[in-house]
């Protein structure tokens, strides 16, 4: 939607260097009268591009010498192998695992490094809020009425409008909105199941989505997933035969962050399709992209209207207004009817909050923000595990969303972490959370969806300490 | 809550012999000078108490004659009977039916006598639009965050103080809110059985009940019912042996208006106790009691936490909002997990919203107001039914609520009626939608929930007069 100015697309293209190691730590940078002959730009445009990557923490300035490639980025980890399921089933305690940590969700004394949930402090609370006022005040009886079955009109048209951003084409009665993505995923699980069917999700994935998926009485089938280009397809096509739906978070992936390049979308759409098997794409971490584009998603390569494609507003604007949406398809009629029998309708003043909220392109303009503080905390915070963790740590890159999957020595517990951060007011979610089976028990979710600053910081050190005591 | 003033206790004592017919329509009531030394009050509460009933529609007073018992009462139709359900299945045209109905719910060009919702015109629109500026500054982040799963704590306080007024004493611990009633429900139902159970309710029912029960693949049991006792408990009892679960609409049931008598639910809730078997109690309507107090629900008799209580405030202050709860009794644990299973939280800043309107006594204001006027409508409704409708008409006498059950002469589909209303911008709710047999063809569901003007009177003589036309 928006036209990229020049001098990101500058300060975009030495970013890709330096993430491809072709500037490395402590890498000197081509001078700013360099970067303006090369590139044939002003002084100005130069300054900015440079100002711009030292605010993501990836460069830095040394009086009297230049800029050079942040030294913080040094510190090498690993990244996470591909993850490769057990067939142990192992739940029994996982849910009041689960319930433990939701349960520290709203406690402000707590560092909450557990929950994919933004800090309040990243998200335009004031400017909402003025659309609360406005809502109330254009919505009739001050939305005290039911709204349309199907959801806001305006949103819907937003939603449509904006899909254009990822390569779509939706009309605003291919939309149904939720109450949230997890709304949306309930009924297109409900819309393309019955008990006793299974379905297929990376692994590890977002603990809600098993609990779902249990819940509904579905066998669960984990495939293994890579930490930089998510589900392996040909992992995908030999289970096609066994399974009555696929789920993914095909974009920055919770919780390993992993994008699905272009070509693996394509051929996972392309094989789902022949078999006529439905996928459920889970998109809501898709505007949060750190990268020069927004990736498309599957929804992108659907023809047989066999992608149920769900999002919200509650990983970027506001959890708590429960605003979520799904373009499901040939399963349309099914999800509204679903949606009206087990809920009726969504709220709807939220709905028309952050229907204007899109419309006035306020979004647009948080979204910018919103990326730019994200990428720079996701760099922070892997700086500082480089920094205070061991040695042999390993953590993933995403390019996108706001949570990182760190792998420990084969030793350690993450329950155990669990709870002794917790006695120093640390939250973490431990890898079991994220699967059925006997697996990741080393492994740990982290987000860095939340302020930065020397409390954060502390925090990481804290941990770091914890962990080494533990080797 | 409130202590009943004078005025109101000498108002209600006539309107019950008005309405047992010791007093009939026409005939001449006391003096005011009588009443005073009568009832040894003063003149100015006889006067109270006269204009009460007056604006209730129920007395009238001519000049230099007194007052009399409202002549539009006069008109005698008679209740429809028990019900007594076939074992036809007849589901098909049904949801498309459901449909349609639904779709002119938002028309206001359309007349709507279809749909159980209160009028916006019945609603403290304002007082709610300042509660939510109020919310706004409160609420941390502006309700943009989650809130605890289990919901709001000064809801589920105020939910578990008011449950006094109906001789409970539920504490915050033990409510959990929801997405409001029908939300509340398909949790309960989740919770308590499996695909394939059975489920008794009501009969006729209200349709979503029915359809919630189809998406969770359960049978369903339809009990007979009587228009002012509600279900029949020795029906009940004769087929405990085949069911799973039981749900009732315990209070003002929708559509038949029939209020259980108390020793009706301790006999209810003591046989399904006996077998161990949940009973979901919907009692969405039990606030809105025409008689002296409100009628307790089953809950009220629960001992072993069998009794999943569920409300809202959709029926008397904001169906948009979405803000419902249930008491689950032993299954707290079960709902809480299924909540946060298929959305998370609730809507945040409406929950709070509704919790100052319930803490700070608006609530109960409201609520006098509402009962007092729908009170009224019900009559002015039956009246004009009486007036216009052909006089075989069977209607309902509910006593409390805001729906009419009609049953008109057993030629006549109210399908068609439905068909050929809507032509005139009037829209029923037809029999057959409350059901999945074969039944209650020539039956229909008026809610008088609606701001009583000439309008509403000219639809009410337009549709008898199409019903006339089709005898």
């Amino acid at each position: 939607m928006k036209k990229e100015l020049l001098y990101e697309g500058i300060a975009m293209a030495l970013e890709k260097q330096i993430r491809n190691e072709v500037l490395k730590p402590g890498d000197k940078l081509p001078s700013l009268r360099t970067v303006c002959s090369e590139q044939g730009v002003s002084m100005n445009t130069a300054t900015q591009a440079y100002l711009e990557l030292e605010r993501k923490g990836m460069i830095e300035s040394r009086p009297q010498s230049g800029f050079f490639v942040s030294a913080a980025l040094k510190k090498k980890l690993s990244i996470p192998g591909m993850s490769t399921p057990s067939a142990t089933v192992n739940f029994s305690d996982t849910e009041a695992l689960i319930g433990k940590v939701y349960h520290s969700l709203n406690d402000p004394s707590i560092v909450r490094l557990s929950l994919g949930v933004p800090d309040e402090q990243l998200l335009p609370v004031a400017k909402l809020n003025k659309g609360f006022v406005e809502a109330l005040r254009s919505l009739p009886g001050g939305g005290t009425g039911y709204e349309d079955i199907q959801g806001n009109l305006k949103l819907r048209r937003d939603i449509a409008r904006w899909s254009f951003t990822w390569g779509g084409s939706l009309t605003d009665e291919e939309v149904v909105t939720t109450a949230g993505t997890m709304n949306a995923l309930s009924y297109c699980m409900m819309a393309t199941t019955k008990p006793g069917d299974t379905i297929a999700v990376e692994s590890p994935v977002y603990f809600g989505i098993l609990q779902l998926a249990k819940s509904l009485q579905l066998n669960v089938l984990e495939l293994p997933t890579h930490p930089l280009t998510g589900v392996d397809p040909d992992a995908l096509k030999k289970v096609l035969p066994h399974i009555n739906v696929c789920l993914l978070i095909s974009n920055f992936n919770n919780p390993l962050g992993s994008c699905m390049p272009e070509e693996n979308k394509k051929a996972v759409v392309r094989m789902l399709a022949e078999k006529g098997i439905p996928l459920i794409e889970d998109d809501l971490y898709g505007e949060v992209y750190f990268g020069a584009s927004r990736p498309k998603p599957c929804k992108a390569f659907d023809e047989a209207g066999l992608v149920l494609w769900c999002g919200s507003v509650s990983k970027t604007l506001a959890p708590g207004y429960r605003v979520g949406w799904v373009a499901p398809g040939k399963f349309k009629e099914k999800i509204i009817h679903l949606k009206m029998t087990h809920s009726i309708s969504s709220t709807t003043i939220t709905q028309e909050v952050v229907a204007n909220f899109l419309e006035k392109g306020r979004y647009e303009h948080h979204l910018r923000n919103l990326r730019r503080t994200l990428h720079h905390n996701s760099l922070r915070f892997i700086s500082a595990i480089g920094d205070h963790f061991p040695d042999t740590t390993k953590v993933s890159r995403p390019n996108g969303g706001f949570i990182l999957w760190l792998e420990l020595d084969r030793k350690i517990d993450t329950v155990d972490v669990y709870h002794a951060a917790l006695k120093q007011n640390i939250s973490i979610a431990p890898g079991r959370m994220f699967t059925l089976h006997n697996q990741f028990n080393n492994c740990m979710r982290l987000s860095y969806g939340i302020h930065w600053n020397p409390k954060t910081e502390q925090a990481l050190k804290k941990l770091g300490r914890l962990i080494k005591n533990m080797y």
